[in-house]
């Protein structure tokens, strides 16, 4: 078997949620492999992975808002408040989330379904630039 | 090292989690290895995978009312209408649990704890049949 | 390849987050490979694994109370009941988080974030005995 490590950086503006399934494709697909398992890891406990629907994009702004009603800025009994008022909301939502995606790749191919969609979910206000290692391994 | 994959069919009537360990278990350990690692990944967005007490059936009863509550039929903001009141509930759901669980295989057997049992959790109301792609790596 | 599997066990004193961060690495390190895979996985399904800021310890603190609001013990609603009143929460808090994370080396060294720290996460009260499995694949 085969191994290939990759670094991807993205620039996000605030919270949301941002496609990276076709970056990720284009790399995994690219390496040559017909059969192997796609590791995805985010360096970061603001912001995290996950995999939603890619076709109407008012699923990925509901998604947000639940997180936002579910743990909102400011609630009365955060300690963690020094580094503003959306980080310990970050953290709770990541934590919630994934930090990691492992997806096999079958016949040259990710095993995403359809309507499979892979993002960045962006915690923080504020404009970041977030670090996402990919590990592929395979023949 | 080998590799295996395997495509499961799973049919769903309605919420709920679904038992699978019997399947997986069956499929992963007729491989043939002794050391390796299984991953389990759900082709949907409404649909996900979670590891959970084997023992009780009220403890998932109880998980699928959590999340019922959690993430309600029908509230006031949800944008995503068009496909159900079920579905964006659905697709919250699926972002709070897995889309994918990796499990190492030890001396030729997964390495589920005593207690633990691997369910698909379906999260829209009607019967769904779902995919589910098997990857095992291993000597 | 090579393949290596290890068996962690950590006791726990209550509800909260224990770090395991740098045994993870020291076993992982010391393998002696350069690129690979490591999958950690709890054998239980009342305390899970989350990936979280090893910086302020504040922020485990809210995580913690976090969970604790959003699943409180003693919900009139809960149908399993019989192995205490932190049972039931303790299986929705692991579900929520993570019963497995798979994160790559890479040159040599775990691909974590700065600020990125492993932790157990106990959901039970009284102190336990938790279980752990790692596999490291790679070169």
């Amino acid at each position: 078997m085969k191994q290939f490590t990759h670094h991807l950086q993205l620039a996000t503006r605030g919270k949301g949620l941002y496609p990276i399934t076709r970056e990720i494709e284009t790399w995994t697909e690219g390496r040559g492999l017909r059969t192997g398992l796609l590791t995805i890891f985010i360096q970061h406990t603001s912001a995290s992975l996950t995999i939603q629907e890619n076709a109407d994009p008012d699923v990925v702004r509901d998604l947000d808002e639940f997180f936002e009603r579910l743990a909102p800025e400011g609630a009365a009994w955060y300690r963690h408040i020094t580094e503003g008022a959306d980080d310990m909301p970050a953290h709770i939502r990541a934590a919630l989330t994934q930090t990691q995606l492992t997806i096999p790749l079958v016949d040259g191919r990710l095993a995403l379904g359809t309507w499979q969609g892979i993002y960045v979910f962006e915690h923080r206000a504020r404009s970041h630039r977030r670090s996402i290692v990919l590990h592929l391994a395979g023949e």
